[in-house]
């Protein structure tokens, strides 16, 4: 294996550039894997792109176009002539000639789909109408099928006639003549058979399945729960159109996890890894967010600002705001981000709503009074008897303490509820953590905190 | 396929372990996946669970099993004979098995050892010994090995005659007498060889591997990566000893997704779901943070009662605490999580910092300047004109907008900063997240917002 980490390699193949020795770099990029090349030619001076991507041999050359950054395939495909155009095309599997086509220009595209054989046009084009979350479009049309009265020697050698350009061979479906999904057999199954045994005698019947419309991000937790390879697609009439493979799948895993971590963050999700995203793209995704919470700190100030009088009076209490608004939005984000990861696990539901508010519930009381109790004794030892503040009376105390205990219990019971209630509605849960719960918990903890100190300090 | 989202299923299932219609029950259940049939066992009353758990066929039993929560396997194995015991120990894989002792009190694993045949005890102990999250602790040890001399025809006489026990034989490796790696083949690769090719020639020999203290997190990143099936793990002397398949590398992935999502909010991971968790468990992995955080607020406390006297005079200021905070630290979160995020997925490494800060730094600025701007016109056309607040001078205007400019810039430094030196000590970047940073931020928000006051305002 070689080792990329140390830059030494990179240096080697700087250094080969530099001599235009073609044919030691092109024995040198060989060993390596497709996934290694691609962030190797990125490295690269952009002009160098085409002449060093043209010394690969056709089939690798795929592979590593598949694993390049938009930009870099434009500016290939820019730069190919015809040919070279329909001999990637030929290469590459249906699902990652529609990932390239998603992200090109118009042009490129028409281009594309001129050169590409009408097989696959055929099939790109289908794939292109699924909506962008269904399964449909990350599916590949490519399979290996199979007939029920097969004998496993007939399989055999249709997988040998086939499969040379299917994506994955490790599960065959075996489809009657309109194309319905009767069964699977795994290679493994077909290997172990004798050769005159008859697919239908040895295949799966209860097929789990996925539809075309699905949420993509279903199917990729639906792989991982029953341990899948390949999941197979079939369309409203129960025909098998198309298969979902794992690799594809933890794709699509990564990305929602991504999104969801973005989301939380109150950043528009991008797909573009970090440093490849411009700094105005970056304030794009950004800005909007932090100016509407900004402004809805408004609300915040504004109760802070109805309360002036009392806090001129006891000034002592405004030192408290920034601890009780912070471990309110704390204790809320707690929860919403349990919440909202178990909703995208599929662990929770809607329906576990009053499940979830009651464990909330108790959790809240508990943690609210351990804190209540603790901020006591520390204001008792701390603040009143260490730092002599004569202003810090047991009443506010007392005002400081009860104020935690119920903010801790509204910021989880409004942290639990919101992604639960935005599921329902359709939105993204993951809106609904931190940034979102902490806006509205700050508020909350204001009006509950004048309240105490109105009842108990007499203002 | 059942579906079992609508509680129909479940409610015949119910219904006929009421009327002990065992052999019904039985073939119902065997028509559905072993996630699914785990699931619903689970739904059932406990001391039922061993009489259900004995109506399935041995094999499927097993596979059941190890979909099923650690105190219902626990269960189970109490009440297994030793006879039944060793049946399904007979059954599982080996990486299955020590999943499954590794959440066992020990005198259950003690019984599950002796009950173990020699050589699954042997590779158990093995695999045991390797460091929580290595590569070596989820590997499986068992995977088709070929030699280099062998025809395809040899290749799938081995597969077939030792194929039946492994967990993949989509991938065989090949080592020499003294187990090195020296290649691999792919089933595909096999299937369309001819029946006398050696071994030798078709083998892929720069094979991409793992060691078996490597990180069990980048092992699974790096089968993402390179869309591999499996990944061959090696010890220190080259020898192959196990490999990490695919299935097993998505759970690492969501695993480590999950605890990144609990540390970035301040909880204490735990590997059980949301709804399995205690009450006072879910306490323990959320007081002591929220403790910590609050007793570090005091620090911000220190700061707004150092300026106490010059908020009586300008009373106006303390209704924008809230909303300086907040921006803030929505700011930092938005700049350490987007860094978080690339850590994980590799995108970004401790190299990076200096290109990562200066990116940061531009989008900063840009943010900040953007969002005072906004907010100047908020504080003149809503505070000023309409709510008529004649402290809201445009001395104090400035304060505030020069405060969200340098906030919002130390914030994003901060911000973006911490993750990357926590990865480099060795300390979880996840933990740089939000709340961690927020209450940093919160204490240099104020200090700026004071010192602006102090030289504006003259305090």
């Amino acid at each position: 294996m070689v080792d990329l980490e140390n830059g030494v390699f990179m240096e080697q193949v700087e250094d080969l550039v530099e001599r235009k020795r073609w044919p030691d770099l092109r024995d040198m990029l060989c060993l390596l894997e497709p996934a290694d090349i691609s962030a190797i030619l990125s490295e690269l001076p952009e002009d160098r792109l085409p002449l060093l991507y043209r010394l690969l041999p056709k089939e690798l050359a795929a592979e590593v176009f598949v694993e390049m950054e938009p930009e870099e395939q434009e500016l290939l495909i820019k730069s190919f002539s015809d040919t070279e155009l329909k001999e990637v095309l030929e290469e590459l599997y249906v699902d990652d000639t529609v990932d390239i086509i998603e992200e090109m220009p118009a042009s490129v595209v028409k281009r594309i789909l001129q050169h590409a054989d009408p097989e696959t046009r055929k099939s790109v084009n289908e794939i292109l109408k699924y909506p962008e979350d269904s399964a449909g479009s990350i599916m590949t049309t490519e399979f290996v099928d199979l007939k029920r009265d097969m004998t496993v020697e007939d399989a055999f050698k249709r997988i040998r006639r086939t499969g040379v350009d299917k994506e994955t061979i490790n599960i065959c479906y075996v489809t009657d003549t309109s194309r319905h999904l009767l069964g699977l057999v795994s290679i493994r199954t077909l290997l172990l058979a004798d050769e005159e045994d008859i697919i239908e005698d040895i295949m799966e019947t209860n097929v789990i399945f996925a539809t075309t419309l699905e949420d993509k991000e279903d199917v990729a937790q639906d792989l991982s729960k029953y341990d899948f390879l390949a999941m197979p697609v079939v369309d409203k009439e129960g025909r098998l159109v198309g298969i979902v493979t794992i690799d594809d799948a933890i794709d699509v895993m990564e990305e929602e996890a991504t999104e969801d971590f973005e989301l939380m963050a109150a950043i528009t999700p991008t797909d573009k890894p970090y440093l490849r995203t411009g700094v105005m793209e970056t304030v794009r995704s950004r800005l909007p967010w932090l100016m509407l919470l900004m402004l809805s700190a408004t609300l915040s100030g504004l109760v802070i600002n109805s309360f002036e009088e009392s806090l001129a009076t006891y000034s002592v209490l405004i030192g408290f705001i920034p601890m009780l608004t912070g471990t309110g939005g704390n204790s809320g984000s707690q929860s919403s981000v349990a919440v909202i990861r178990g909703l995208s696990l599929n662990e929770i539901d809607f329906g576990d709503l009053f499940s979830v508010v009651w464990k909330e519930c108790r959790v809240a009381v508990i943690c609210g009074v351990l804190l209540a109790c603790a901020n006591f004794v520390k204001l008792m030892v701390v603040d009143r008897w260490l730092m002599q503040n004569p202003d810090l009376t047991i009443p506010v105390a007392l005002v400081i303490c009860l104020t935690l205990i119920c903010t801790v219990f509204c910021a989880k019971v409004v942290g639990c509820m919101l992604p639960l209630l935005a599921e329902k509605v359709g939105l993204d849960p993951a809106v609904m953590a931190s940034p979102f719960i902490s806006t509205i918990v700050d508020v909350l903890s204001l009006l509950i905190y004048f309240a105490f100190a109105a009842l108990l300090l007499g203002l």
